[in-house]
């Protein structure tokens, strides 16, 4: 097992990263406050992975409940079941919560914590690629508006985060590849030792060797744990994680919550990033090939909706709606160089109609 | 005018306390970031003073919310207009929240604040003596769950609070009333000076004596604001404001949200907590005849609902779902003497049912 640490001072918290520990009791017990325990999962890792966990939190008074699977299910109404379970079993100040899934049962697990009372603790144990290389570690917790994705949240701590590599084995082949998207991400905007690696080891990845995936999570969550100890609360730095996400949360709204995976639309999103800093005179189409190429060894796809399906009028309007505009200005997260990425509302607006335009399939 | 701070360090923030401040560009323009404002207020007072207040914020982009009036709207459903108004305006995350109106308003525009895009400032404008003397002070901020008051919520404090005393002309003989049951409380848990100022100048109060009222705001915003300073989050002082409210909340919920106002809740809850600090050999009955008797003048209730009403048994189910229960145990704030008062999970359990059961109308 390898452990890093998230350093916020009083509020660090380690990263258990390995195999078989979705079970122990001995691992969770440091970081359960109180007596009452509630594990919040959803219908397709209740079946695989509860019973388990429960395990873990046997020497507590532990409930749990079931949400539906998907990112149309991240809404308030749904968080409502959370809070249901919460006060109809009297769970008090004292209580923790398990986040027991992907990044949308994290995501709204941590909002649930940070709400409850006005704030109670909370465990990650995140089952998918990508809630391990990204969701489970930082903090962000939320909800999403039928306008926008994650618009009402809080940033709120977990107390750890359990990675156990083992339930990478039930995840489905599409799940796996959205994650890659996140973990490709660490190499574009900070590391390219780490890039390199990947278009190395991709292979070993998809065929999910658990050397490299262990290797992998352990670097994506190290990269995103040094950023968020130097900016929790995304003043600047954190917006870098954000490549590709202005342009994929458009596409995850624009085409209905949960018809792209989050990876994927990253992965389409990313590569209308990288087109538009071709267009800067930063990257060069040899970047652009070589980025193209790695996403599309990983099964995501590298082309954003056609025009048909999304127009770039729609694509605009919903990115004016994105958490990083400020007084009007779309902030974008583009590329200097391969590892080198930087957060700018200061571009030529026609290069972004232009990528919005031409980069599509 | 009068200012009074509230000590939090970095988040530290001003309460003006005067007359005829609602339209005033001047006074608010300090704490508005960026430059969107949404002023939230309800059905109530937005025909008395929304117009003023949106005065006071026209070199902003300004814009306003009206939700349903009444403590039965206090949901996360009404709550949802907020962000429908925030997201269909394309609010950032460097606009304010304005709430104008009483404590609903202002616990549920804070919460909305302190939940879009994970945190946005507000400012408060009470205009309900009840939300001047309590609610707008100290960041407590939420809506209820159907099984319990303010079980969803943040702590999230205003930029300031501006309170114009000359809202009070317009608020119904009952609201001032439930008001006073915040005031008098001040009185009662920490502060026997003012307690006996109220006993001298409660017909003042009742006639809305400008220069009484005045007092009165202000040593009740300075009792909140000392013990805040003190304990932001409530690990211990600040649960003594809750003087009246385990058995308050209760009523409120056990009669229905809106039913009871909540200071009318408060009133007779406190009185409850009085006759069960009596029964603990601390309060005399002259004490408690003293503490009835302020509160019948204020024309509170001094009597929880009855028997019929509200059986023992669902009062003790209410009051095991508080916010200050720990590990099952129902915590009460009593009191030592008029102006001294604890909290306490140490208590013989059969005199909190022998004041459900005998202190009865």
């Amino acid at each position: 097992m390898k452990t890093l640490t998230v350093d916020l001072g009083e509020r660090s918290y380690p990263i258990f990263i390995g195999q078989g520990m979705l079970g122990s009791a001995e691992l969770v017990k440091p970081y359960v406050q109180g007596t009452q325990v509630l594990i919040v999962t959803n219908e397709t890792v209740a079946p695989l992975y509860l019973q388990q966990c429960e395990k873990a939190f046997a020497d507590f008074d532990t409930h749990s409940v079931v949400l539906q699977d998907g990112e149309q299910y991240k809404t308030l109404e749904e968080l409502n079941k959370v809070f249901d379970a919460l006060i109809g079993n009297r769970f008090d100040r004292k209580c923790t919560l398990v986040a027991l899934g992907g990044g949308v049962i994290g995501d709204m697990t941590g909002f649930a914590a940070a709400a409850y009372q006005r704030g109670v603790n909370f465990i990650q144990i995140p089952t998918t690629l990508l809630a391990q290389v990204d969701s489970s570690v930082g903090g962000k917790t939320g909800v999403n508006h039928p306008l926008g994705k994650n618009m009402i949240g809080a940033f709120h701590q977990p107390e750890c985060v359990i990675i156990d590599t083992d339930t990478l084995n039930t995840l489905e082949d599409r799940q796996l590849s959205a994650g890659l998207a996140e973990v490709i991400k660490y190499g574009l905007i900070v590391d390219l030792p780490f890039f390199e690696w990947l278009e190395e080891n991709l292979e070993k990845l998809l065929a999910r060797d658990p050397q490299a995936l262990s290797e992998a999570i352990e670097r994506s969550c190290q990269n995103k744990a040094d950023i968020v100890a130097k900016d929790e609360k995304e003043a600047g730095l954190r917006a870098l994680f954000n490549l590709g996400h202005t342009f994929g949360h458009a596409i995850e709204a624009g085409m209905g919550y949960g018809v792209w995976l989050h990876g994927e639309a990253v992965s389409a999103g990313t590569m209308q990033a990288v087109y538009m800093s071709m267009l800067m005179g930063d990257l060069t189409s040899e970047d652009e090939k070589r980025i193209a190429k790695i996403l599309d060894r990983a099964n995501l796809p590298i082309m954003p909706p056609s025009v048909e399906e999304m127009s770039k009028q729609k694509f605009l309007d919903l990115m004016a709606g994105d958490k990083k505009v400020q007084a009007g200005t779309i902030r974008l997260v583009l590329l200097k160089a391969i590892g080198q990425a930087y957060v700018t509302g200061d571009y030529p607006y026609e290069l972004l109609e232009q990528t919005l335009d031409e980069f599509r399939s």
